[in-house]
């Protein structure tokens, strides 16, 4: 039996609604993992787990809830966005290959585009263009949803399955790719310009490998977030990030207020990170619930 | 099906008999999860999970391997012990409770005092008389196997389970207890009586709550080792431990040359201390392997 993660990203914050998700993962035999909801962004991430003979209709039907519960013409947000179900990422697991994710991504992507209407973009391993696998070829902070709706008759939008016709459920990034780690840095100011010269930084590429970046001005609560996605954790550990951060902002005269997880953490990372912080030569091996579920054959 | 965690700490580093060992516990229908062998202490700690049908049968069969294979008549090494199986602890997990645990230590005291003759001493919760719930009461630095040897006829020694005779496999801690963290940090000096400085410190209760500490002069690596048992790691994170003896140690004019983990670390402590260190409120609720485990009803 081959597991699947996956961590869509909804573009809600509204608690019904996601317990309204959370009954269709249960009910469709997957399960329901974790969730996190910012009200800034008025974003949610699920994270889940299913079996191959599960996943494409347990998220499926995500979409098909996404859509009829969200109305993208009303949704206002910090994050980047372009859909209800904004981005659909299908994570193999244990002993599932990246090649069986993708296979499952694109009978979504289709499913989604034919039966639902939704304009469907592959990214990541799924790309059918190589511009595609990254999300912020299509969707970025100058490109959402209200730009899509102009644009999305040229060459450029041409969705991979379904119409170029955008409803109030926007249209979707789905794609396979490997593990994340979704990490906010809070840093005390509302300069967002001085963060950005720390993002810059970060993206540039010099000091980390695989490690996106972007700032947002949280006003609710007076400070800047500065949201990392870390494709390698193993080449850019946490410790590291947050250290760098910390030593800019510092620079600044500023501080690092707190920092944040989105979704779940691999033990394999938290233990790498805390081992750099205490010396200490430990990895996912030395976690208890990382090696129960070696036994069980679940890697 | 409940499941039991045992750390079974036996006198010997010699890896052909840990091999045999892990044997055991895989043809019992065991969990083998980790070793940690240390020459300098010559010791070695195994850590395993079975099933309640399988746990008593598994260790006992430990026991009587350890005794065949381990001379105490021979071994030379830091860390206290009486015996060849030194200490045997039963930790309850998931939905096990500790009267459970207790009941399966009680089983093996019997079996392994009656069947192989080796004087049985009840600790931790399993405790007959509430001295002996500290393991320190009958053995420590000051009273180990060869005392034990001198004064075995004496009340106070007077085993639980099986005859006050030593024979070569020595003696042993048999008892259920809660999960502990083994932590040991290695400090750059060779002055063993400095570090017993910050021992005192750390076991008078003000500073920690739930620690056990000890120092080692580790002379083969020419550092000291402050080797602690954690027995509460919500009260007493890694991270305020590893923090306080850095800066008694600097102190000092010395630095932490390097800290280790022996056996397994709960994900959810490891979280806490990583937290603390990227001011992040996380916990084994971030952790994807502590969430899946939960899932399956282990918790």
């Amino acid at each position: 039996m081959n597991i699947f993660e996956s961590v869509p990203n909804f573009s809600t914050s509204d608690e019904n609604i996601i317990e309204i998700l959370k009954g269709i993962i249960t009910s469709g035999g997957g399960t329901f993992l974790d969730s996190t909801s910012d009200r800034d962004h008025n974003r949610s991430v699920i994270t889940l787990i299913a079996d191959n003979d599960r996943i494409v209709q347990i998220l499926f039907d995500l979409a098909k809830s996404a859509k009829e519960l969200i109305d993208m013409e009303k949704h206002r947000g910090l994050h980047p966005r372009i859909g209800a179900l904004d981005v659909l990422p299908i994570v193999p697991m244990g002993n599932s290959t990246m090649n069986e994710a993708i296979e499952i991504s694109n009978k979504l992507g289709y499913r989604i585009g034919s039966e639902l209407g939704i304009p469907v973009y592959m990214y990541g391993e799924s790309a059918k263009i190589p511009e595609r696998r990254d999300i912020s070829y299509i969707r970025n902070m100058h490109f959402q949803y209200e730009e899509l709706k102009q644009h999305i008759l040229e060459e450029k939008y041409k969705p991979d399955y379904g119409p170029a016709v955008l409803g109030s459920a926007g249209a979707m990034m789905v794609g396979a790719r490997n593990f994340l780690i979704a990490y906010n840095v809070n840093i005390n100011t509302d300069d967002v310009s001085k963060v950005n010269m720390i993002v810059k930084k970060i993206r540039s590429g010099k000091y980390f490998k695989g490690v996106k970046a972007l700032a947002f001005p949280i006003k609710s609560k007076g400070y800047t977030q500065l949201s990392m996605n870390i494709y390698c954790y193993k080449c850019s550990p946490i410790n590291n990030i947050y250290n760098f951060i910390d030593s800019e902002a510092k620079g600044m005269g500023f501080d690092i207020e707190s920092s944040e997880i989105i979704g779940l953490l691999p033990a394999d990372a938290v233990a790498l990170s805390l081992g750099k912080f205490i010396k200490a030569d430990i990895s996912g091996k030395n976690i208890l619930e990382y090696k129960i579920l070696g036994s069980y054959g679940n890697r």
